[in-house]
C-alpha cells in the first residue's frame, strides 16, 4: 500500500571495520577530538584514521589530508569541520568509499536562512556522494558491542555503559544520552544508541526498522520531536508487530510552547499529536512519555517471555501493594482472575488465617520463616491454567530473606515460560546478593507495584496488538478515478464535492442541480419529500451562513419557494459569488457523524471520525486514521469514539448500521489515497447513519 | 458545619517518655520481641519497661507482670500479646495511665466474625480506659526525631532512616513502609510514620490533622483504603490550606479487584473512589497514585518556598529536555511565559546562535566551557518580574562540570525567594560532589523534565488552591424544615418529593394534583399551557417505564385525555400500585440537567450534578461535592463537567442561567444535609436551566 524505500543493510554502520574521523583536532576537549578518545578509551578493536590537512599526525597517529588518501576501507566518517565545510567532507568520504558519516556539526537549518542552504547543500552532497549521514547537529552514536564511541559530550565519558538489548534514536543528543544514563543506571542494558540530530538523511523512521532488522536488538525507542518521514511510522509498527519486538515512542513537542522551542532545536517538523496517536494505535507502536516507563518495559522484554495473555495471578508479602497491583492492573486492561479451586484449596493449607489465597493472594511477611513455603506457593500459582503471568510483590525486604526469596523465584521461573515478575524496592546496599540472583535469574525487578502493572500492561496490550493489528491485510489500493477536477487550489460546490464522492462509490443523498431559473418540478419527480435546498456555488463553503440552506421541505411548491429564497439570500450576502443554481436532495435520517480528510504533511491523507451535532462541537470526539485502511481499522475507529454508546442506539432510537458507516470510512480513506495529490482537505458533514446505510447529506472538497 | 473531635494533642505519642513493651518476648525475632531490638538499636533515650508475667527479667531489664505495676509515667504502649488478650492489656494500660497504645496484634475484624467481636470488645477497653489506640493489624510507628521505633518487620532494622520534614500514615504496614523506604533512598527525610492497620480508634485522618499540627511536619501523606471517617477529610484539607502544609492521599482499592483484596486486607471500608475524588477537589487534598509523585513533591516542599505563580522559566543544556518540560508544564497547567524583551537581550550576549534565549532557554553545553556565564544566565532569568519559579535541566552531564554547575546553581538560588530546581540524573558515584553542594544548597534534584514538571505543578495548583478554597466560608447550615414525613424506608411520589423540594426553597414547575377523577378544569386555571401529565403514585418511581407519564398537551381536553390515559396504563402495569391521582405540570424548557444525592456510609450526603439526556447517558458526564457547600464550589462543580461549553449556549441556542443552577445546588446541599438522618437517596431530573432561573421538573426522594 504505502510504498517506502527498501530496508538498507545497516549492518557497516553497526559495527564498522574502520572508523575516519574528518577534522580531528589536536585538543581532546573539543567536539573534533572528543570521539578520538573516546573510541580509544571504550576499545574500538577497528583502525581508527584522523583526517586534517593541517597535521602529519595527531595523538600518535598518521594524519591524512582528506579520507580519499586513505587507501584503506574504511566503513564510517565522523565529521567534525565547520558547517560550511562538511558538505565537501562528505563529498570526501563519496570518493574514499565510505558508506556512513556521522555528523557531529551543528549549524545548519536550526539557525536560519543561511542554515537552511548549508543543509540541502549537504542533503544533495550526500545522495551524489552515495553517504548515508546521522545528523547534523547531533550528538553522535555509540555501538556498545562493537565498542564504536562516535560522539562527544558527557556520553563519550560512558564507555562502560551496560550491554544489553535495547537500541534507541533520539533527535536531541544531550537529553537522550541522559534517558540512556538514567536507564541504565536503572538495570536497563544498550545495543545502539544514535543522536540522529536534524535527520537531514537517516530518520528516525528509518533507524527503528534497521533496530527491528538487528538480530541483537529485543527491543527500540525513540524519543522524536517530528519527522516529515511520519508516514514511514506504520511500517515501523508493523515491523514492530512481525517481528514481536516492541517500538517505543516518545513523541515530544505535543504543545504550542514544545512546539516553539523545537523549532529552534533540530527544527523537526513537529505535526499534530492527534495524528501520531492514531499511527500509533493503528500500527502496534507504544507511546511513552517518561524514561521510567521505557526501562520498565525494557526490563519485562529482556526476560524474553511473551506475554501469552492478560491474566495476571499475584502474590504479596503484603497485603497493601496486592491492592494497589490489582487497581493499576484492571485501570491497564489487565485481569486478576480468581484462582482455580484447587489452587485456592492448596494455598489456604499454607497462607494463614490474615492472609488471603485469593488472587491477589497475601501470603504475608511470615513466610520468610520457612522458606519452602514460597517455593510452593510460587509453584501452587504457576500451575494454574487460568494464569498467564506471575507477579510477585516483596515490599522492601532486605537482606538475608530477600535473598532467600529470590532463590525461591528464580528457581520456580525456571520451571515455567509464563513470565514471572517482581516488584521490590530493597535496598541494594543491603540486598545485593538478592538482586544478584534474580538478575542472573533474568526475573526482572520493578520498584513500584503500580510501576509493573503498567509495564505488564503494555506488553499484554502489545502482544494482543500482534494478534489484532499483525494479521491486518492492507486493502487493495483505490485507482484513482478520471474525473475532470479544475486544476489548482479549488474549494468545489457541495454538487461537484459529492460528484467525487460518487465517482468513488460513496453514498449521497439522493438529489439534483436545478441551475437558476430552472424548473423544479421537472427535475425532483424522482425524489421524495420532504425536501433540502441549498444555493449551489464555489464561492460558498459556508451555505448555512448566508441563508442558502432550506431543509425539511414537505413538497415541490414550498421547495420552489425556498429555492428561491436561499438564491437571494447567497446573492445578498455574497454578491460577487459565481451562483451556479440550486441543490435540492431528499432529507436523510439517522445519527449524524461527520467525516473528514486532512493531507498532513507527515503522514499524508488521514481520516478524521466524529460523532455529530453537540457531542462533536461540545466534546471534541473525533478520532483519526491513516489512509489507506481496511474494515477492521474503520470499526475501531468508530469503537474508540467517547459517544460510541449510541451507535447502539438510546433513549429509545434505534441501533444504527455500524457496518455501512464503516464500509464508508473505508471507502473514504481509499479515496483521500488516490486524490492524496489533489486533496488539500475534505469535509463530509453530516454523514447520517440511518438503521440501514449510512449517506452522505452535505460534502466539502478542497483541492490543492 | 460538620462537627468533628477537636484535635488532639498527640505530642506525648510522637515523643513518648517511656515506652512499655505489653507481651515481651524472650525471642527477640518475634513480633514482641522486635521492638525491643528496634528501639535499643535505634537509640531511644526513655525508659523502656517490660511487661510479661511469664518473666521477672528479659533482655537485661527487669519484667513487670502488669502494667499497671510500673509505677513510673509511661507515655506509650506497644501490645504485641495474642488478638484474645489485647483488649485486657489495654485495660491494663488505663489502669496505668498510659495514654497510647500502638497494637501489632492480627485476629481481629479481618480474620471473620470471631474477630469482628474481638475487635468491637477492643474499641470499647479503649475508651474505657482512656487510651488512645493505633492499629490493631499494624507493623507499628516510627518517630525518628524521638527515636521511637515501635514497630516490627523491616521497618525494625531501618534505624538509620533519615530524619526529615515528611509524616505519613498507613494502613498496610508492609507496602507503607516499602514507600518509605524507597522514598527515602530517592532522598527524602521522614519525622513519624505510623502503621494504622484496621484503624479501630485512630483513623488516618486524625493522624493527618496530628501531622499538620506537628511544628516540624511541613509535608504528610497518607496510603489509605478507605475510611468510615472519610468526611474528616475535608476538615484535613482545609487544616492543610490553612497551613499551607500540602497533604498526599493515595486512595487504594479503587477498583473492584482492589475492593476485594482491600475486604481481606484491613477490611477498611474502600467507597467510591469518585467521591473521594470530589472530597480532594473540594479540600485541596492532592491525589497521587505512586510513589515518584510522593518524593518528588515532597524534595519541592522541603526547599521551603512557596510556589508564587504558575509561570515557570526554564534553562536547558539540551534542547530536548526544554521542549518535555514544556509540554508536561502546560498539560499540568504551569505556563511558560516568554521572558521580558530585556531578558532575552541579555540572554542573546552569552547564549550562542544554536541555543535559544526565548523560554525554555536552551543555554547548550557549551556553557560549561565558562562557569561565569552559567551564574549570569541564572540571574538574568531569576530577575526576570514574569517569572515566578526557575527550573534549570543538566541531563545527566557528571563530574566537575556538574560540581562546578551546583556551586552556581546553589548561588543564584540565595539570592532570591523563587523556588529553584533541578532535573538532573547525574551518576551519583561520579557526582557526589555536585549531589552534595545541592542538597547543602537546599536546591532540589528530581531525575527528569516530566517528574519536575508534575510535581511544581501540583504545589503551584495547591497554592491556587490556598488563595481560591482557603477563603471559602463554610455556609450557614439549612435548617430542618419541619416535614410531615412518612415513617421507615419510603420512596415518596413525585408530588410529595417536590413539596419536599420547594419546603427548602427549591424551585420546582408550577403544578397541581388531581385526584383521580377530580375536575381538571377547576385545577388548572392558573397554569399555562403545554402541560405535561404524571401518574402519582409512591410504588411507581419509574413513571415512564409503565406509560404514566405524558408531554406537551396544548390544552385541557387533552390534559383531560392523558389523565385518563396515564392512570389507566399504570393501573395495567401495576395492578397493586395505589393511585393518589394525576399531576398536572406546566412544561419547563432550557438545558437539561440532572442534580443527585446519594447519602454516602464514609462522606454523608453528597450532590452530584450531571448533564442531561444524551450526555449523561453516553459520557457519565457527572460531579460531585459533599454537602454542604457554597455558592463557590457549586460553581466549581458546573465548570468541571465536561459539557461545561453547553450553558454558555450552542448551536444558536441561548446561554442559560448558570447562577441560578448554581443556587440551586448550594439549596440542595443544604437540604441533604440537613435532612442526613432520613434521607437515603434523591434524584432531580431533569432539571430545566432556562435563560432566567432554574427548575426541577422530577424529582424522586428516597427516604430511609
Amino acid at each position: 500500500m504505502t510504498v517506502t524505500k527498501p530496508a538498507a543493510d545497516f549492518s557497516a554502520l553497526f559495527h564498522p571495520r574502520a572508523i575516519a574521523v574528518i577534522g580531528a583536532s589536536q585538543d581532546l576537549t573539543r567536539i573534533s577530538g572528543q570521539p578520538i578518545k573516546a573510541l580509544k578509551a571504550a576499545g574500538y578493536k577497528g583502525d581508527i584514521y584522523l583526517v586534517n590537512p593541517k597535521y602529519p599526525e595527531l595523538h600518535g597517529l598518521k594524519c591524512y589530508p582528506s579520507a580519499a588518501s586513505i587507501n584503506a576501507p574504511v566503513d564510517m566518517a565522523i565529521v567534525a569541520v565547520p558547517a560550511p565545510g562538511v558538505a565537501d567532507a562528505i563529498r570526501d568520504c563519496g570518493k574514499a568509499g565510505i558508506k556512513y558519516a556521522v555528523v557531529l556539526t551543528a549549524g545548519f537549518r536550526e539557525t536560519g536562512a543561511e542554515g537552511v542552504n548549508l543543509e540541502a547543500e549537504l542533503k544533495r552532497a550526500g545522495i551524489e556522494a552515495g553517504v548515508r549521514m546521522v545528523g547534523p547537529n547531533c550528538q553522535g552514536m555509540v555501538a556498545v558491542p562493537s565498542r564504536v564511541w562516535a560522539c562527544f559530550g558527557s556520553i563519550s565519558e560512558e564507555v562502560e555503559l551496560t550491554e544489553g538489548d535495547v537500541s534507541c534514536v533520539f533527535q536531541s543528543g544531550g537529553f537522550g544520552y541522559a534517558i540512556v544514563n538514567l536507564a541504565e543506571l536503572q538495570g536497563v542494558g544498550f545495543r545502539t544508541c544514535v543522536s540522529s540530530g536534524n535527520e537531514t538523511d537517516l530518520s528516525t523512521p528509518e533507524m527503528l526498522e534497521a533496530f527491528l532488522d538487528d538480530p541483537g536488538t529485543k527491543m527500540a525507542f525513540a524519543v522524536m520531536e517530528g519527522t516529515p518521514d511520519a508516514r514511514r511510522l506504520l511500517d515501523v509498527g508493523r515491523k514492530a508487530l512481525a517481528t514481536g519486538k516492541p517500538v517505543l515512542i516518545w513523541k515530544s513537542a505535543n504543545t504550542e510552547a514544545g512546539a516553539k522551542a523545537a523549532a529552534s532545536h533540530t527544527a523537526n517538523m513537529t505535526g499534530r499529536a492527534d495524528l501520531f496517536r492514531a499511527a500509533f494505535r493503528q500500527s502496534g507502536l507504544i507511546e511513552v512519555d517518561d524514561v521510567e516507563p521505557i526501562v520498565d518495559i525494557a526490563k519485562l522484554v529482556s526476560q524474553g517471555r511473551r506475554a501469552k495473555g492478560k491474566r495476571i495471578g499475584a502474590l504479596s508479602i503484603s497485603g497493601g501493594s496486592g491492592i494497589v497491583f490489582a487497581d493499576r492492573c484492571v485501570r491497564e486492561g489487565l485481569t486478576l482472575p480468581p484462582f482455580a479451586a484447587s489452587t485456592v484449596a492448596a494455598l489456604r493449607k499454607i497462607i494463614p488465617a490474615f492472609g488471603s489465597s485469593e488472587n491477589p493472594a497475601d501470603v504475608t511477611a511470615g513466610i520468610f520463616n520457612d522458606m519452602g513455603l514460597l517455593t510452593k506457593t510460587l509453584e501452587i500459582v504457576l500451575q494454574d491454567p487460568g494464569i498467564d503471568q506471575l507477579t510477585i510483590m516483596l515490599a522492601s525486604i532486605p537482606g538475608a530473606p530477600a535473598a532467600r526469596a529470590a532463590e525461591a523465584i528464580v528457581a520456580a521461573a525456571a520451571k515455567t515460560d509464563k513470565p514471572v515478575h517482581v516488584a521490590w524496592s530493597g535496598r541494594r546496599s543491603k540486598s545485593e546478593a538478592a538482586y544478584r540472583i534474580l538478575e542472573a535469574g533474568k526475573v526482572p525487578v520493578v520498584p513500584t507495584p503500580v510501576r509493573l502493572a503498567q509495564a505488564a500492561a503494555v506488553l499484554a496490550r502489545f502482544e494482543e496488538d500482534r494478534a489484532r493489528l499483525g494479521t491486518r491485510k492492507a486493502p487493495a489500493p483505490t485507482k484513482p478515478v478520471t474525473l475532470s477536477l479544475p486544476a489548482g487550489a479549488v474549494t468545489l460546490s457541495e454538487a461537484e464535492s459529492k460528484d467525487v464522492l460518487s465517482a468513488y462509490g460513496i453514498a449521497v443523498t439522493q438529489e439534483v442541480v436545478v441551475p437558476e431559473g430552472g424548473s423544479l418540478l421537472a427535475k425532483v419527480a424522482k425524489l421524495s419529500p420532504p425536501f433540502a435546498v441549498k444555493v449551489v456555488s464555489r464561492d460558498i463553503a459556508h451555505k448555512s451562513d448566508v441563508g442558502g440552506v432550506k431543509l425539511g421541505l414537505r413538497d415541490v411548491l414550498s421547495a420552489e419557494a425556498a429555492a428561491r429564497e436561499v438564491v437571494a439570500n447567497a446573492r445578498r450576502a455574497k454578491p460577487d459569488a459565481k451562483i451556479e443554481g440550486v441543490l435540492v436532495s431528499e432529507m436523510a435520517t439517522g445519527l449524524e457523524v461527520l467525516i473528514g480528510v486532512v493531507n498532513d504533511p507527515g503522514f499524508g491523507p488521514t481520516v478524521a471520525l466524529g460523532l455529530g451535532g453537540v457531542l462533536t462541537e461540545v466534546l471534541r470526539d473525533v478520532t483519526y486514521r491513516i489512509a489507506p485502511f481496511g474494515i477492521e481499522d474503520a470499526r475501531d475507529m468508530i469503537g474508540e469514539l467517547k459517544g460510541a454508546r449510541l451507535f447502539a442506539g438510546y433513549r429509545g432510537q434505534p441501533a444504527v448500521d455500524i457496518e455501512a458507516l464503516a464500509r464508508m470510512l473505508v471507502q473514504v480513506s481509499g479515496m483521500a489515497y488516490a486524490m492524496k495529490d489533489r486533496l488539500a482537505e475534505m469535509d463530509i458533514n453530516p454523514v447520517f447513519v440511518g438503521q440501514k446505510g449510512a449517506v452522505a447529506a452535505d460534502a466539502l472538497v478542497v483541492l490543492k
